[in-house]
């Protein structure tokens, strides 16, 4: 659409349209910084003088959050007053000239607003409409807030996360949150493909809770098969041996030798290929039921030298294999290095700092360039440019679709 | 495309959309998946006799694996030798009426067997090929067999998730197989989305390693910015207090009460609002700082009365909070069930199980159907229809497109 106009060319598939991002914290700015990694314009629409509730969490560099620059680079901003009139002018303008809007409040804020999904299906048909929540727009615990911690713990993740003798963990991300904006992405995709036939927008409603069930894997369908209750297995894989960590000189690591021939390739880069004949060791169910006498005679081997030495072999002899890193190992790591996955960014005084790219490599597209860093944008920094592009040609903003009533602004959070 | 003539309607957004899909195991197919759940049609190129390696992967359901019958639900299956020249002409006819292809080789792979991504961007300019590996196309590591585990230890996630005084675990789902074929999705949908503009297919190259550093969160940065390796946290959040797990008189349960004002109603709720009154919890930070004394505080009161006696009295004062579920208890969720989140799956010859549905609801689709089974297919299921559709008036194939040099077959697993 010409709201783009005057702007740089974008490079990505989604160049050309715009997102109208309503969005704070994490799953819906994960959602639109995913948008904008793959050229949307996407136009973060935040609240006057504190904005995003993130520009206000550590860390900082300088005076700018670096939890907020990492996932609002390469988006623009705009401070509106949602109940001032000339401000929801100005958001009626530019709804006009949205082709996506993305919005992660509690059910029911939005309609307060003036800015229901039902109303601006109307007003606006064009628009793929997307709600990221905890529970939903629909269902008895709709209204409840839900965080990435409270899904977590219901969706059933953290009773299959840490070891069996200790409580349950959390996933060390914001699983809960990150996911969801995944699934909102393929929402407005699957929604903007379809538009391209209908010329019609959609209502993409993603439930954080949803998302969790949606990501266990087989165990549902586990315990409804077999009527037992999956738990946690520490660093093992439920039923797959050797597939875990094993001690070496200097630290832990992984074998992912999960079939009779790696096995038998792993006991030769051990030094030991009678491992692989002795009959406690001959299947993988036989490895499984003799676990423990299993991560003994490798141990015995593996503790005799240092991680780095094991990676070695067991790369050589085409073994799945991997040092257990840590954060600052990926800094250097040579793969997401060649792959461009370590980039630059930046808020709107600070210096630069690293975080991880784009994944999604497209054969048309540069990656991100990995030596200059990508802003985030400073609190309301697009204003003018944003106002420019809506001016009517009288000087004035154009007339507000569809009628608003104030009284409902009240309740709004 | 009118590959698709003679099908059931297909009810999503993908409708119309064909895609031929060569994966095994887990990533790929449920990247297809979650395509079929949109309303793509996933034609399953397998394996002769044996079909996907999941086919043999337990639970079973009589004959049936669940594991198979959950991520390849709602697609077609058609067994092929690739190395016959028969069944190399049927594949050339497929992708000649393919929007989509999906693999999930080690690289190399499809290039030996004659399907790589360049000859077919030269015969097949219109396909969007997809490919998910451990390490990507390129880059120092791309030919080393990659795992789920081998990626979760790579990219950082074990190093966050467990306790602090225990060995890092893994995340209890296959959380780098799932991500990547999320991300997957993600590059299909935004190049279908493009291609409608230009006519043009792409190449999507999806590493798991990638999306495993894309979703480490703010952890990449606050490394870089502070210099501290960030570490697990067991099921707390690393900044915000209360914000984790605590003892109730049967069981552990989430209190997420992350602001002022969440910890007041919190009090209030406990039966204790003096304790939002004391200097040492009257900010998150000083929360934080006395993070234990807090702990004792909260227990003290938790510690007297069951789980769903806090959950009730939290929920009405609006904190956020969640017992710990386990698996079963997702089965009874009133929320997944009025979501339509529990669906039921079944295999060719097996009685029907449940399983997670799909998340993305979109107001124009009606939900799957949760009171009748999504069949997976058996191996080899669909060939009849698929040859009859394929089928030249003249009752032979077309003409095999593309030369392919028998030769190379030999190299190819």
């Amino acid at each position: 659409m010409d709201f783009s106009q005057g702007l740089p060319a974008k490079k990505g598939p989604l160049d050309g349209i715009t997102v109208l991002d309503f969005s704070r914290v994490l799953s819906g700015p994960y959602c639109t910084m995913v948008l904008a990694d793959l050229g949307a314009r996407v136009i973060k629409v935040e609240r006057l003088a504190t904005g995003d509730d993130t520009r206000a969490f550590g860390p900082f560099v300088e005076d700018d959050s670096a939890y907020f620059t990492c996932f609002n680079r390469g988006k623009e901003s705009i401070a509106l007053d949602l109940k001032s009139p000339r401000d929801r002018q100005l958001v009626d303008r530019m709804l006009a000239e949205a082709d996506v809007l993305v919005e992660n409040f509690r059910p029911g804020v939005m309609d307060r607003l003036g800015y229901g999904a039902e109303r601006l299906a109307q007003s606006h048909p064009h628009l793929v409409y997307a709600s990221i929540s905890g529970f939903g727009q629909t269902g008895p615990m709709s209204d409840l807030p839900g965080y990435d911690m409270v899904v977590q713990a219901m969706g059933g993740i953290m009773s299959l996360t840490g070891w069996p003798d200790a409580p349950p963990a959390r996933v060390g991300t914001s699983f809960g949150d990150l996911s969801a904006g995944l699934f909102a992405v393929i929402g407005i995709l699957s929604s903007l493909y379809k538009r391209t036939r209908d010329a019609q927008g959609s209502r993409v409603d993603i439930a954080m809770l949803d998302c969790q069930a949606a990501l266990m894997e087989t165990a549902l369908a586990t315990y409804d098969v077999e009527g037992k209750v999956p738990t946690r297995t520490g660093d093992a894989h439920p039923s797959l041996s050797p597939f875990e960590a094993y001690d070496a000189q200097d630290g832990r690591f992984i074998i992912a030798a999960g079939n009779d021939q790696l096995f038998m390739f792993m006991a030769d880069a051990l030094g030991s290929p009678q491992m692989a004949l002795e009959p406690q060791f001959l299947s993988n169910a036989q490895r499984c039921r003799n676990r423990p006498a299993l991560i003994e005679a490798i141990q015995a081997i593996t503790r005799t030298a240092p991680i780095a030495h094991w990676i070695d072999r067991l790369n050589e002899a085409g073994v799945p294999c991997s040092p257990i890193n840590t954060i600052d190992k990926l800094f250097e790591h040579p793969q997401l290095a060649a792959r461009n996955m370590i980039i630059q960014v930046q808020g709107e005084g600070g210096r630069a700092f690293r975080t991880a790219g784009n994944p999604i490599k497209l054969n048309a597209y540069a990656d991100i360039d990995v030596t200059t860093p990508v802003r985030a944008p400073g609190l309301d920094e697009h204003r003018e440019r944003i106002l420019s592009q809506l001016m009517s040609p009288t000087g004035d903003y154009a007339p507000a679709t569809g009628a608003f009533d104030e009284s409902l602004l009240k309740e709004a959070i």
